[in-house]
């Protein structure tokens, strides 16, 4: 087992791996700009280096720096949290030829999955479904009407050089494909310069549902059941929740056996996460791989059961994977708490914390690496904690959370409990009825008291 | 269901019902003394009432004060939390009285169960095994002799007066029977002017473990497993655990067949507690009965995934019990942190608390009614918080409590966390090989930097 680990990361998620090497008598160093020098992280660490200044480009995105600080404290691992360096193929090879194990994916795998179209096609020979449409750009209308026959309506033509919606159509049936071509080149060209098309199903109410897998280094892997991630702002989540409203039994032991599935064909070891679209049917369509721990991962551990952490750490020291996948019996939700102001666009909104008071109590997590007195700095992203409720049943997580939210208090900057407070009263939310589309209609209420 | 429920109670206990209530969408009345106006209890409920001054004679067990407080808010039901009223049958009966449903037993079960011989006589009747011994006073020698083979050696033989220690000697064998006799009542008399003996059998290494229950209306009831509660203080638990390191599956399925049948017998209705002795050679004997919610239940909840509190307002409600017993898949430990120094005899130590850091993350649980800035009054218990761990092992929780006692900041006061963190690193309680004795010879090291 390592003896010690260097945390690549700041803010929650570095407190969250320190907390486990702590419980698992692994020491660990963590890594610091002068920003953060404040941060629970750096007193939780057994030691602490500094790494330079914000923003990120100058610290924690340094790699000479961190292996540096790797190297001067003789750390036989590093854990790379999420985003910064977690899915840097770079950084990974860079570990490897430090002698440092690097706790996450291989350069190789990395490269593998960060690139849409290699991951694409990659997954498409593990026999994954992808989402239909043209290899490449369509020649002329004659396979624009054929491609559509055979991707099946609805179909999206989409501008290859498009962006912001221009240069998009959607079409819902054959008598309306022509127009529709004519139309999205024309815009495409006015407004690109270049009018070539390319063509996709178009996924009817879209729900964004990850399967978390883990694998090992004989090449097994299982499934950890899923989460709904569909509550986005911007690409952003806001919360997720496991098991998925929209989930059946049958649906999850199709979506787990393909996420298996692809991690075995890639060879995947450690902790990742397959991202599919579910449309209205309950196809599903690979989106995305991360090879990393994810944000959300908390979720999952409420209804497994174990840490997914000490999971990574153990995989990465070579701990054969149980390989039992799950089906969840618990539900859990988690709200992001973010250092931002809801009734003005979710503006961010940094600055010191005067109060703070957590929930507490039966089915309640918190992940945070603030307290009273702490100034959140501008620099970085605005998540300041993750509230996580769990419970036998989904109403009863809901209101669990409701519970919870009413009990929080942050005082000195603003934050999104208002939003999650309302989310969490909101008739569609309550009623699983939500897609990736939910948060374009959504309006706060008026500011409460 | 109950519309509203007034709690009868302050402290962790008050804020645990009042969450649970606010889940279920049961509205809530807080009841205050004086010296509990800053309480969070009170700040949570949906309406307070201030029943009168401390000490708790002038208020928490003033029951006429309660009783209107109800009736001023036309409260339906009554929880009593633990303590204070919780077990007293005429409160019980007040309460059915005035129409309001006591969320606790009926003033007959409480009476059956109160009263330690009446229920030993019921346990005997329902085949629960109890500490054998001699009904009442010891004849004379030639049935003292009589009784200790019955009884089985070793056993105690006890004067009717005694206390302290004084009339008191284990016997181990037939031949030094009467030299004990002799002795103890030579002592006795010397003593307390009064030579009456009695025999029980000697209960060797002693562990207290009980056995959580719940039955219902229709005279059906269950287990929830067992609390090794052995860690105590002058009869004051410190800490408690499940699984018990000491329990095996026969003995588990011996104790929780007792345990159900207790409560069968006894038509028993809610939750409640049945406390057992468990000597080396894992005999059990019957201790006691407590019919109300304890202490410790959040070890149960964190490995049964359900709310006790929940299930006792449901079982007033008159709603039946699943009727499933558990074997704990988990492993959860609580630590009752106390504003006590350690390092003093555990004196007391009320005062303000300048600054709480609570500790948060995988597998945390924490029920407290303090936050930053509260006074704890010097009128009550001095429990502040109850940190709970569970995990998939056993040395993985004890690892995730010492992590988490590390991460635990309460200053302005002395607190038993340097206690727990010493508690957690002792050899014998990590081996799991305690008794009911082993705070005897507990010396805390020095103190911690």
């Amino acid at each position: 087992m390592f003896k010690k680990i260097l945390v690549a990361n700041r803010g929650e998620i570095a407190l969250r791996v320190i907390r486990t090497c702590k419980e698992m008598g692994i020491k660990t160093v963590a890594v610091y700009s002068t920003a953060d020098i404040d941060s629970l992280h750096v007193r939780f660490a057994d030691e602490a280096v500094c790494i330079g200044p914000a923003p990120s480009s100058e610290s924690y995105l340094k790699m000479a720096n961190i292996i540096a600080a790797a190297e001067i404290t003789n750390a036989d691992a590093i854990h790379p949290g999420y985003g910064f360096l977690s899915e840097n193929a770079k950084f990974s090879k860079i570990c490897e030829e430090h002698n440092i194990k690097f706790i996450g994916a291989s350069a190789d795998m990395i490269d593998k999955m960060g690139d849409k179209a290699s991951a694409k096609s990659t997954m498409k020979a593990a026999g994954v479904p992808c989402v239909p449409g043209s290899e490449g750009i369509i020649e002329d209308f004659e396979e624009c009407e054929k491609l559509a026959v055979e991707t099946g309506y609805p179909v999206m033509l989409k501008a290859t050089a498009g962006g912001g919606g221009k240069g998009m159509r959607a079409v819902w049936k054959p008598e309306d494909l022509r127009d529709a071509w004519d139309d999205a080149r024309q815009e495409s060209k006015a407004a690109f310069g270049n009018n070539d098309m390319y063509m996709e199903k178009l996924i009817e109410e879209p729900r964004h549902i990850e399967i978390q897998i883990v694998g090992d280094s004989s090449g097994k892997a299982c499934h950890l059941s899923e989460r709904d991630c569909s509550i986005q702002r911007r690409h952003q989540k806001l919360t997720e929740e496991v098991p998925s409203p929209f989930m059946t039994d049958k649906l999850r032991k199709a979506m787990g056996d393909a996420a298996v599935k692809a991690a075995e064909f890639i060879k995947y070891e450690g902790a990742g996460t397959v991202e599919f679209l579910v449309d209205k049917h309950r196809n599903f369509y690979f989106m995305e791989m991360n090879t990393r721990i994810q944000v959300e991962h908390p979720i999952t551990e409420q209804v497994i059961d174990f840490d997914l952490i000490r999971e990574q750490i153990l995989v990465a020291a070579g701990v054969p994977i149980s390989g039992k996948n799950y089906t969840p019996k618990l539900h859990s939700i988690e709200c992001r708490i973010n250092a931002e102001d809801p009734y003005n666009n979710f503006r961010p909104s940094p600055g010191r914390i005067t109060v703070l008071h957590a929930p507490g109590g039966h089915g309640i997590r918190l992940d945070t690496h603030v307290y009273a007195g702490y100034s959140i700095p501008p620099n970085y992203d605005s998540m300041i904690a993750k509230l996580i409720t769990t419970a036998q049943t989904r109403e009863e997580a809901i209101n669990k959370m409701k519970r919870a939210l009413d009990e929080f208090v942050i005082e000195g900057i603003k934050t999104t409990i208002p939003f999650h407070r309302q989310l969490m009263d909101h008739p569609d939310y309550v009623a699983g009825n939500y897609t990736t589309k939910f948060m374009e209609d959504f309006v706060m209420k008026e500011e409460e008291e």
